[in-house]
């Protein structure tokens, strides 16, 4: 298993008249932290891009269960269970800076052929970064 | 079963470096869909705020088929399979101009007292809107 | 000159805990309007690139009036003063529900060969649409 | 006068089919800046707003010069010129990765009463902290 934790500091623009973080940027924040957990590991999201793979989201699962407010700083963890295929699901756990657990999210994101738009194999570089995390009961 | 069908073109500023819709920006078009179907049918949701209720969403789900794209008209058609009670779940099915379903939705809401933050029943104007749409069977 | 009104309904994504639009989305509503103002006169801003023509935003002026709040309808004049030539000034006017003018803004745009991204001619198309607004005193 | 240096990640969000920023997303990148430069100089604009004070935007000037790509890390060094009175002014340079000053910023800002709408001082504790910097030619 992957996980790391990556801190987000809620903006006025996320907010609406409700007076908490609107629901429809948390996808955003997900973006964000599956983005920095990888890059903590040593991986850029923007280098798959430019070697002509992009990663389109193909379901979003998301559970409110308090809001966040503006000014907060939410840390997110940021879980792969399984060690990527043509298809990787990323898990979010947001706590506030009380020490609740106020959001949780899923994500299952393909790899795709950006010129074909047709599904491909992860690139060698993340599978050597991450399969560290799944040699489980093996010395690495 | 309530049903109805909203039209929303996509902005420029809702796609992103992919070409494509941003996956995040469906979640609005999910507000603006159920807001308009309401509306379409006799109900303003402003008007729920002014009277001290409040909308949060409890649940996200989101399936993205094919992606949209810049300029295009999507229809959105907005689905209640029942009668809201404390909370109530919105159904979402997004068609391009090919006539391609592109991408399902589901939220679920809670009815909110704003000052108290406790649930409580959905307003009486909104339920005898809804209403008939429910009466399987009967003569309304 | 050029003058066309477009409506754009406020989303509740677009506000925020002030209860009013936040001040970032007027230049989403810039966007909408003059797309929209100019395909009601005949133009199709996807189309320009579809032809390998962008036109990025090289000036944004804002001057916000009164607030703008949750699902009001706005009335945007939009407005071309001059011909376009290689860049183009937009201004946007804003009208609420009860008349009054609220929020002032006017953006500079260019035409860019997309794949040189140096600057060139507006498109013939474009040109022969507007030209009828700027034929001060002469028969067209 | 008052400066600092704040760092700005580009998101994905934020990128558009151009495959740069989206022009409307600087104002919320000018938010972030003055929120975390005021941060650093001791001053949490989330306490003006719980004091019953809010800052609505006047003005925004943007002169966008160079385009900034996703993941991007811009540097924005923020500016007061003036010690605020009712109104303030901030002014943004933003710098990119290789140096560049790519884009131009300005806000003007109102304190207001966030019950009577109405403008007011700036609290003392934002302007213990700023009059430092603008008592030129004195000792402090």
């Amino acid at each position: 298993m992957f996980s790391a934790e990556v801190q987000i500091r809620v903006r006025y623009a996320e907010t609406d008249q409700m007076g908490m973080v609107y629901y429809g940027n948390y996808s955003t924040y997900y973006e964000v932290a599956r983005v920095e957990a990888l890059r903590a590991a040593g991986f850029r999201y923007k280098e798959l891009e430019e070697e002509g793979i992009i990663m389109p989201v193909l379901e979003n699962h998301s559970k409110f269960i308090q809001p966040a407010s503006y000014d907060e700083l939410l840390t997110v963890r940021v879980i792969i269970k399984k060690l990527p295929g043509v298809k990787t699901t990323f898990n979010y756990e947001f706590i506030n800076e009380s020490g609740d657990m106020i959001h949780e999210g899923e994500t299952m994101l393909a790899f795709l052929d950006a010129s074909t738009r047709r599904p491909c194999r992860p690139p060698k570089h993340l599978l050597t970064i991450l399969k560290p995390y799944f040699n489980e009961g093996k010395a690495d």
